[in-house]
């Protein structure tokens, strides 16, 4: 088995190099792994590309930056949301998309290893996205792969690119991040979203609140891990004390299919519902987010106000999604 | 829950208009969900930019009328082939894709509304084609949606892209609509296209009849309808006394799957085939069509008889469903 | 039922032939079906022209030689590997795919022929790529054509364009077919792919060695039928006698799926494994080739040896079949 070069050193003098000016370009031929792997310069550096893109976008559409490059979006469970936001991704950049679904992946079922299975697709692709419901999925494709692997959620593990959106949705609804209070409500042990989220936030000042039923506590490594960064954390059963502070409040679904006993799912399921008399106290600046779907945390009352992001918070992906093919690929 | 406001008024002034001379456009816009939106003068419009396809397909085969634009594609049931026509329609006019089936459209199973799937999609795509099992759902999609929805089929309810290739195909075919007689034959219950085509029909002066076994006659409120229109309309439950007299004899294929009693179906089965023996008293210029998948009720023999025009009736379906992309985002 | 007319009379004349200067080119409108339709010369011309692709892949990643064309890669059994493999070289010309995999089939469950299919898929798209588990399907699917069939593999019967790629991949890894000693091993009986290779290097002067389990022998009518053409071919129960003299080790997965009798899997499946202590004793300049997907019969300490040639073989599959659509399509 082949001893794990990290894919930076492997890749930056890649033969396949064009001439031309993008040689310095950071996050050239990298892979997007977790969220771990980002400095706040490298954030910055994003959400610059990632503001370019949604000015194109809003111009022109669609543009040809990525024209011959193809993306396999490969996809062993179903995520139409994250799949279809890559597609559209490519597709806006002027590249193409061989799209792979659980269903149709039949070598997997011939029993085939996931590193055979990318050295095969990245024959034919220039970038992988990987969903895989195992974690560390994705740094084992990367381990293998001479192509850029981007992780578009490992199970439990991380989903970086939603991560990635998430705080710019924050800065581009409210102009910073320095400064605001978070809170995160809901179910906060499972939520993936939200553990991701925090941890990027813990590149920045930020006060963070999290608002849980009791079975639902956020991991207390993952607190320990940011009170060591110096993160300013509360713990509360319920949103009345800190909603009226909250600059950004984010909502996650309780997902019945994280639940071992589902007395518990019923119980969490209805506690925790957002709707427009909820945010009675709340700032008029302040933002909602929710990764989506929803499934009644968020009444649809809401939707008509100004401070619910989250259709927003859709669109801002496809913007971080495009510059981050763009980048991998050279082309930013 | 939002109030309805109607598309039209919504989007034709929308700020994402370009600059250009298509603020005029019809249709630019709008949604396409029932054969009952469209006037006499929207069908020659929309006709007219179908056969403006028809030719630069010939010519040249796709053309960049569309690039940068992307639709999704999404199908809550299996429809290839209007799946496929659409895909089709979309890349000969330079355009993406979004291919979204029923399997892979894990939301629906996180329990996602319609609207909320609707509202997440558009984020990624200029035009939505939705295909849904239940009646009403294109509308529905429609009252949330920002950007033009194009109803596949909802149910048992409409398929307007269908019955405008049907009635594409019998101008182009025989080069006019006025004054023909059109015999409609077989399952005329649960035929949601021969329901939308006669719609769209009573909009010329035409004879139409409508031949059935007992249990599946054309639906009486249909009949009503058309009447009240002035249509001439008679039924029949064998094809002999109206053959002679027929330019289109439209057959429909006996769906198992619409039967509650499998002894109906098998009684409706075999009872109207259609073979050379049968045509040997029709005109010489009329035309058996039929919106396919057949099953038994046109034998293979007829496909080599000119007046067999089933298969080129997929291809006008073609033409319409590109100009119905290019109408709705204002570039036909 | 329409006549059989070989599709090569059939479309050479055809009314949608372009002004210009591929009138002449071989296989210009022609199917892919079986190995046995293509003489010596015709390996010549597709892997000249397959070199061509390569160069051009390797220099500016994607061209726009087949840019408004469309596939239609039509999958009655998923093989995401071979159906990823024509989806991206169509991509990397420049053309566009319609992907329809076995489960949205609709049109299938619900009874339609594959005629009917094809007929109405040729409506949408310019070439179809159909993958279909019944032998004889592509040459059912090319009598009824209009437009270029190719054949993706039809059960147990023919997978032209795999055993062109492999033909390729000697070709371009050892310079040369002739004077070459091949050795296939494993499973020989069912497996597919070294049936169709074996025919093609009849073609040349080659001596080929069987190595396989007593149940999983050569079929003796594919014996006689190379014996007949002079092929010097020769039987063995294991590896050892002939590795010292093989230039390419075929190396076959034992297919679970194609053993009636469980006990006969479990011991063939073992018996065959090659790993770098197999090729101790191998030439310098050989190559290990295989089909995949591999399950235990390569082990994953040979893939860093120079030899192993099994990922650059799906290499070359891609300009094989990037070569394949362009000459059929009459662009090579």
């Amino acid at each position: 088995m082949a001893a794990f070069v990290p894919p930076n050193e492997r890749r930056v003098h890649s033969p396949h190099l064009p001439l031309g000016d993008h040689r310095e370009a950071p996050f050239y031929g990298k892979d997007i792994i977790s969220v771990s792997q980002f400095t706040r310069d490298d954030l910055e550096y994003i959400f610059g590309v990632a503001k370019e893109m949604r000015a194109m976008v809003e111009r022109v559409g669609t543009f040809d930056l990525l024209k011959g490059k193809i993306l396999a979006n490969l996809f062993y469970e179903p995520s139409t949301r994250t799949s279809s936001s890559f597609l559209s991704a490519m597709e806006r950049l002027g590249g193409s998309v061989i799209p792979i679904s659980e269903v149709t992946y039949s070598s997997v079922a011939k029993g085939e290893s996931l590193p055979d299975t990318i050295r095969t697709l990245e024959c034919y692709a220039d970038v992988i996205v990987i969903r895989h419901p195992e974690v560390g999925s994705a740094k084992l494709a990367a381990e293998y792969a001479r192509k850029p692997i981007i992780n578009g959620g490992d199970g439990i593990g991380e989903h970086p690119t939603q991560a990635l959106l998430d705080l710019f949705t924050i800065e581009e609804e409210l102009g910073r991040v320095d400064g605001l209070t978070v809170t995160m409500l809901g179910d906060l042990k499972y939520g993936r979203t939200v553990h991701s989220l925090a941890r990027l936030l813990s590149l920045f000042v930020v006060r963070l609140n999290y608002v849980s039923p009791d079975i639902l506590h956020m991991p207390a490594d993952l607190i320990e891990e940011l009170a060591a960064k110096g993160v300013s954390q509360k713990e509360y059963t319920n949103l009345d004390p800190v909603l009226a502070e909250t600059d950004v409040l984010y909502v996650t679904r309780v997902q019945k299919e994280r639940f071992e006993d589902l007395n518990d799912y019923e119980k969490a399921k209805g506690a925790f519902l957002i709707s427009p008399e909820t945010l009675q106290e709340a700032k008029e600046e302040m933002i909602v987010m929710h990764p989506l779907p929803r499934v009644g945390e968020i009444s649809l009352e809401l939707d008509s106000d100004p401070r619910a992001a989250y259709f927003r918070q859709m669109e801002y992906g496809l913007y971080v999604r495009m510059a981050l093919l763009a980048m991998v690929l050279g082309k930013a």
